[in-house]
């Protein structure tokens, strides 16, 4: 692979430098300040060293001396194979970098937004390099959680999502694939339909903020970072997903109703995709030696949590 | 602390058992049929043995010889000095059970109940005791997830709900208080917005359902053990969880107006509520530290999950 460009030193660009520099690629960072060039290397290694565990066998010394910063944006990206931008959420900025990249990057570079609510259609459409723009939207901060979402716009060439796919799961992330541009994509739509409740919850006053807080942090969150939430359920009925809808599917619906939502949620369709999914990955036979995975894995979790602390 | 009587020996009850006895105290379990009494030992013992890391110094056979099993429902709660019911969601079944118990708890003891749905108002406000009923929902199973929704009824004594308390901590959960008797309580709802946001992804055809499993479980779920969703927006805006919703809330009204929901919900005084629930935590200049507390939380998670290996 040739050389990653990150345009934008904040807080994602630097994480983004990190996953490239361990993973063992030549990272080129672009900070638009001269004072952000210089400061933010110490921010990396410090980052770097918290998230050693992460990849043990790539000590911090080896991340830093694959990463350059530079405040010129045209050589930086002159030999890039791969460019990630991670400036601010300004549609207006990304509409000016885009427009400016589209005659500095190589012929066969592609171009990723790292943007958490812009599709690439917004800033990228009348561009001659659109073909190779798409979005790759990273859960904050990237170096510590690898899902990623990757956002095409109706432009972008099916080469530049597989090009995109394939450096992703070089550096170790998690690439998911987004069909549809729509506002928030989908981690901060899951995430903002859960904040929703919670916030009408302490509106509400049936429960202090904290609390609401515990009601995760002590509750299925101890379960969602080894099964996600479909896969939580699927082990919590004896016929696992479908029938643990059968048996609850009418609390979401009352709850969706409750709230104002468009019902039924719970469609034979939704069940029947759902069933087929649960069941590619494992078979209700093999159900209860999963639960004991899980369980371990859990126990494990809160005994590390112990072993850290309170925060 | 007297007895703890538990009826019903289905995985709820078995899991109280293992959360009781591994604090110390001396446990009855009360099954309904003789074969599950036989069973439910082996299917606890390797419960425990699984949650080992979580209580390292009781091992499995201390757990065990503070367990007894029984068929005889007057017998098993008649020393008992809080009872704890895990019977099948069936309100008349609970109806039933709880007027029995009327007759046959101590003068003193506290009578909870694990049910998911059901107000305790539902089925005990015509009892003589009922204002030692209570409503002691765990997130299943409890003796790996330590959260506890506690919700009285309102004729439910403050002293009821302070005993709840205080044994719920002594054995090692972390309760919560519920104001208001509604459908799910809290938890529920928090899981099933979530769960309604991600059915309707996959509906819509925006993404596949095992890829929106990803989401969480290589997304926010790495941060959620360690910090409630709250907690994590926090510590996502350099003046905190305020500084965030005036950043971003517009994105969570969007998705509410969208799906049809009642705006707004990011009003001035959840946004107060939230920063002072928050700052009473963790003051602003502290945070930085807290972001680095959490970072190196989430890299030993992500090494721990590589341990051990793919489910």
């Amino acid at each position: 692979m040739a050389q990653i460009a990150i345009i934008g030193a904040g807080i994602i660009g630097r994480s983004w430098a990190i996953v490239c520099a361990r993973a063992g690629l030549s990272v080129r960072l672009v900070a638009r300040r001269k004072e952000a060039a210089e400061s933010c290397l110490t921010a990396i290694a410090e980052a770097a060293d918290r998230a050693l565990p992460i990849a043990p066998d790539c000590s911090v010394s080896m991340v830093m001396e694959r990463i350059s910063v530079s405040t010129d944006l045209a050589d930086s990206v002159a030999k890039a194979g791969f460019v990630i931008e991670a400036i601010g959420e300004d549609l207006s900025e990304k509409q000016k970098l885009f427009t400016a990249l589209d005659h500095l990057v190589p012929h066969d570079a592609v171009v990723s937004s790292s943007t958490s609510s812009f599709g690439v259609s917004r800033f990228a459409s009348e561009l001659t390099t659109r073909s190779r723009c798409i979005v790759a939207h990273p859960a904050a901060p990237p170096h510590l959680i690898p899902v990623t979402e990757i956002v095409p716009a109706p432009f972008t060439s099916l080469e530049t999502v597989e090009v995109t796919f394939e450096l992703m799961k070089a550096i170790g992330q998690v690439p998911v694939l987004v069909r549809k541009e729509q506002p928030g994509f989908v981690l901060n739509r899951l995430q903002g339909a859960l904040l929703i409740e919670m916030m009408r919850t302490v509106s509400e006053g049936v429960m202090d903020a904290e609390d609401v807080d515990r009601l995760i942090a002590d509750g299925f969150g101890l379960r969602w970072p080894f099964l996600g939430p479909f896969a939580g359920i699927d082990c919590n009925a004896p016929g696992g997903i479908s029938d643990y809808l059968k048996r609850y599917g009418f609390m979401f619906e009352d709850l969706a109703r409750e709230r104002g939502m468009e019902t039924p949620v719970v469609t034979q369709a939704v069940v029947a995709e759902l069933h087929d999914a649960m069941r590619s990955v494992v078979s209700l036979a093999d159900l209860p030696d999963r639960i004991a995975a899980r369980d371990r894995r859990m126990a494990a979790l809160r005994a590390l949590r112990k072993d850290f602390g309170p925060f």
